[in-house]
């Protein structure tokens, strides 16, 4: 268990710091603090207006994080530009004197940077850049998974339909229930809340199916219940790829389909519609079993994003997809996960 | 047009030396010699046994090859363990001394050796590593083509099923036609016979799309016919993430699909086994049409290899897949691309 303090600076809100965010609600490890000099006083329940983080202080700097006892600075906002903002430097340096790993999930290595590197190795602590892939070389085998586990692989009509927080919800709702499970993480949030996990858009195309098999294989033997974060879309025009190697690499038993409520094209792409949420579970239980032998993977619900519905409104889109679909449909933040994970356990009891 | 002279040391045949022989047989530029100790004193043709090459000496080294005046030498060979052998630095540097540009598809990049490196800037010469893509960070966009351009594309079911030929020799017909047709490569052997395209295998997932997108619409503002090499297949357990974002980033108009005769499992994988073609077929067909707005493509042929095959047999077995798909079918090395390009000119003036 480590003792996170998260580098936050000027962006500290609920959709600005995702992975802080995410961090603070989903990591097994205990936030101790949060830097952010233009929101100091307050706690993370006040600044973010929720009922999560209540008590966790904001500071302005890694000085008055020190009192508090962390063992790690996690950075948990993208600065523009790329490039590690000057007024961040002197900080991680602070941080490693005072003997603290540094995670990060900047496009920009840490472990490439000379200063950080040398101070690094003489104060004995590691950087830790979740972006940067392993350097394997690993062609996928479809190899099967141990029997007795259950891989539930997230899919969606698009990029950001809350596919890693979907699959946080149903592995924590499978926890709860006593099902030995567990979280896998393919994106670098994914894998600051949970420790592991692949950066798997940033793999050469050649290994990223066999890179996340193996990932996958190695979960199956110690879990019966496997949660694989997704990423992208079969129908997005440019990360089509990326979701097919997680579908081919993971082999998903199961498959829960993330949607927006309302939307109707691919974000950023106002030219490309979505296909129809029937045409879109089929291309994805399709593409499963393009391989053989089948594995027959189905799309067993839909975790639905309505936060800028009404309850009523949430209520009366939820009715209308799980008709058009005849699947189990739910908000998981909003009405909880239990309905997808008592359709995950009615599939594979029949 | 370059007066190339190929290195393949010890390896000279006709499989062995893919690489070679699709340079000499196919490329615009001349092959002036081949270096192969093994081999020197025989002609191209007397060494591979064909038809073609005829006249092409093969030569002891790098110095025997120097009266043919070539200007580039280019690797037709991959060594074992992928290092640079000591027996051939020798060559290159004599190569680079005598001005000559270097073109390599091995995996060990020369432009990362500071002795050539060192030796090449000192010459005023180019390392060309072909397997190297270019660092850029190009998400697809989902743009249309030039209209009055006609982009095709070769699917299949495997790797190495003639998908890099068939372009190759499609195109070379659709130009005999006098049609304002391009080859686009995808691989390394495509690109030194070609001299453009991108080493697709080796560029980072979310962006492989994008580059190929870029590639193909450039290629279609100055061709009217752009045939494009294919890789992989969607069916391939390993290899379908690269086969998808090639497919999605050409946006082909018509594809040809290419098969080995009699085979019914994926190369390497005898636990895989092939989909049938019928089914082959439609999941590349399905996966073109996931993207909205529906863009339309058809396979349209079936390009067969039959070289292990009598020609009784290669015959029988074309007609047996032409009653089973529906689609005109050719072995095109051994009876001509000539249906192929019929069957193409028919689907776009139908």
């Amino acid at each position: 268990m480590s003792r996170i303090v998260i580098l936050a600076e000027g962006s500290f809100q609920f959709h600005a710091a995702k992975t802080a965010v995410g961090v603070i609600r989903y990591s097994k490890d205990t936030v101790v603090a949060v830097i952010d000099s233009t929101k100091a006083g307050q706690d993370v329940a006040q600044a973010l207006q929720t009922n999560f983080g209540i008590g966790i202080p904001i500071v302005r700097d890694i000085r008055e994080a020190l009192p508090y006892q962390p063992d790690t600075l996690l950075i948990g906002i993208a600065p523009r530009g790329g490039n590690l903002p000057a007024a961040w430097r002197w900080q991680l340096l602070t941080a490693i004197e005072a003997g603290m790993n540094i995670v990060s999930g900047l496009h920009f290595f840490l472990s490439d940077d000379e200063e950080l590197r040398q101070a690094a190795e003489k104060h004995g602590v590691m950087l830790y850049d979740v972006r940067r892939p392993p350097e394997k070389k690993v062609v996928a085998n479809y190899t099967p998974h141990r029997a007795g586990s259950h891989t539930i692989l997230a899919v969606g009509s698009d990029c950001s339909t809350g596919k890693m927080t979907t699959m946080l919800e149903l592995e924590q709702t499978a926890r709860q229930r006593g099902l030995n499970s567990a979280f896998v993480a393919t994106g670098q949030t994914g894998i600051m809340i949970s420790g592991n996990g692949l950066p798997i858009d940033h793999i050469i195309c050649d290994f990223l199916a066999g890179m996340v098999e193996e990932m996958v294989l190695d979960f199956c033997e110690k879990y019966d219940w496997v949660f694989v974060e997704g990423q992208g879309a079969l129908n997005h025009p440019g990360y089509s790829p990326v979701t097919l190697g997680l579908l081919h690499g993971t082999l998903p038993d199961a498959m829960i389909f993330c949607h927006i409520a309302g939307a109707t094209t691919i974000d950023g792409y106002q030219h490309c519609p979505l296909p129809s949420l029937p045409e879109m579970i089929r291309m994805n239980e399709d593409a499963v079993n393009w391989l053989h032998p089948h594995h027959n993977s189905k799309v067993v619900g839909i975790s639905l994003l309505t936060h800028h519905l009404s309850e009523a409104e949430a209520h009366a889109e939820i009715q209308r997809i799980e008709q058009e679909t005849g699947l189990p449909t739910v908000d998981v933040l909003r009405f909880g996960a239990d309905p997808l994970v008592d359709a995950i356990q009615r599939y594979f009891n029949a």
